[in-house]
């Protein structure tokens, strides 16, 4: 039986990973997530995941939504749960646990967060050389985003709250790193049942502008939405 | 900034839910869940998910997997990371994070089991009042059960290497707590591609015995399983 002595030497460590859909340099839309430099020992200069110690009064989702704000300026809609990460020699000095959200953000809202020397934004499947288990983090939330954006609204959390079929499509490209079928795409896309015609057209478009779109609330509600997924106030 | 004498003021704990099918008192399968009673304060006395503390040296999983060994006996082929639960106050005494897994066991397995004073398996929909936030835990657990078993060949834990499609159906009955009407139950599982027939039958049976299945694992690689899911030895 562990003593509480030893226990004590177990630190806990909260961090997040935001995914957002930017241009790559040919213009194509591609995920990118933000990284923070590390000011401090161990992996000191290296890029990480914004993050830090979990405060003992603090709720994990808060203390994944504060570091992340102080870091980034980010303030996502929700934030989700995504793994802990745990393994007795990721990090070189100590025994930390790092409880893991992440979420998904829109691109107006990507393009307000803080720029700076020390945070910068990469293409989450090229990110440059990461501290501790981080590279592992990004892989294993791409690959959670991938599965998901199958059988859930996910790519809605990357939209406003009306799109054209065209701009879905584009998310889901971005997410699958594949191309779709415009024509394809469409008939699977309202054979789901999950999207509802606005009954509005993109405005200022040319003639024939594309129908706006909207997810049906009703629909998704049944696809049983993860019960500790909170929406948060925006801040 | 918290200090390093705060952080220590937070501990980690791994707690484990297993499901098995059993029998209710009516004959009918429904999932039951292995309790072990607590024997210091906190709750003393109360029911609580097999668990404890980790120690600095141990790998989540295998903490999971040597408290659920030491309480129950049981050694599941293998243990997924469930949810971490670290509410501010879900322990009356200190701060506690706890990293949940979970697995499925066959009744055979289940049978086993260690029996006394301080074990008991209840139906997981209707367990006792429970120690710490527990219940909820199990209720956590029972939602993501069943909300996978529509999309992953989770059933196929609950039974053994072949089954007949009775068997199959007994297993989503009782996860899904309603009835399935077999024609139709069967139709969908042959169209899902992923059961192949075994050229078997039951043995023994009166005549026209039922035909075995096994999950085609090939159809299953593809279905993107959770890549942190190891299968373990069995010990």
């Amino acid at each position: 039986m562990p003593q509480l002595h030893d226990l004590a030497a177990t630190r806990l460590a909260v961090s997040t990973v935001i995914f957002a859909l930017r241009p790559d340099h040919t213009g194509q839309p591609v995920l990118w997530t933000p990284l923070v430099r590390r000011t401090r020992e161990p992996y000191r200069g290296l890029w990480a995941l914004p993050g830090g110690w979990l405060p003992p009064n603090e709720e994990l989702e808060a203390a994944s939504a504060r570091t992340l704000r102080a870091t980034t300026g980010l303030a996502p809609k929700y934030l989700e749960q995504l793994y802990t990460f745990g393994e007795v020699d990721r990090s070189p000095d100590a025994r930390v646990v790092s409880v893991v959200y992440w979420a998904l953000v829109q691109s107006d809202e990507a393009a307000r967060a803080t720029a700076g020397p020390n945070v910068r934004w990469v293409p989450a499947d090229t990110p440059p050389e990461l501290a501790f288990d981080h590279d592992r983090i990004v892989e294993y939330a791409l690959w959670r985003l991938r599965t998901k954006v199958e059988y859930t609204e996910i790519a809605h959390a990357f939209l406003g709250e009306t799109f054209t079929l065209a701009e879905l499509r584009e998310v889901y490209e971005a997410v699958l790193q594949r191309r779709l079928d415009p024509a394809n795409f469409r008939r699977a896309m309202v054979a789901s049942g999950r999207l509802r015609e606005t009954g509005e057209r993109v405005a200022g478009a040319p003639h024939r502008p594309p129908k706006l779109y909207r997810y049906d609330t009703a629909a998704l509600a049944s696809e049983g939405r993860e019960p500790f997924l909170r929406e948060r106030p925006a801040s």
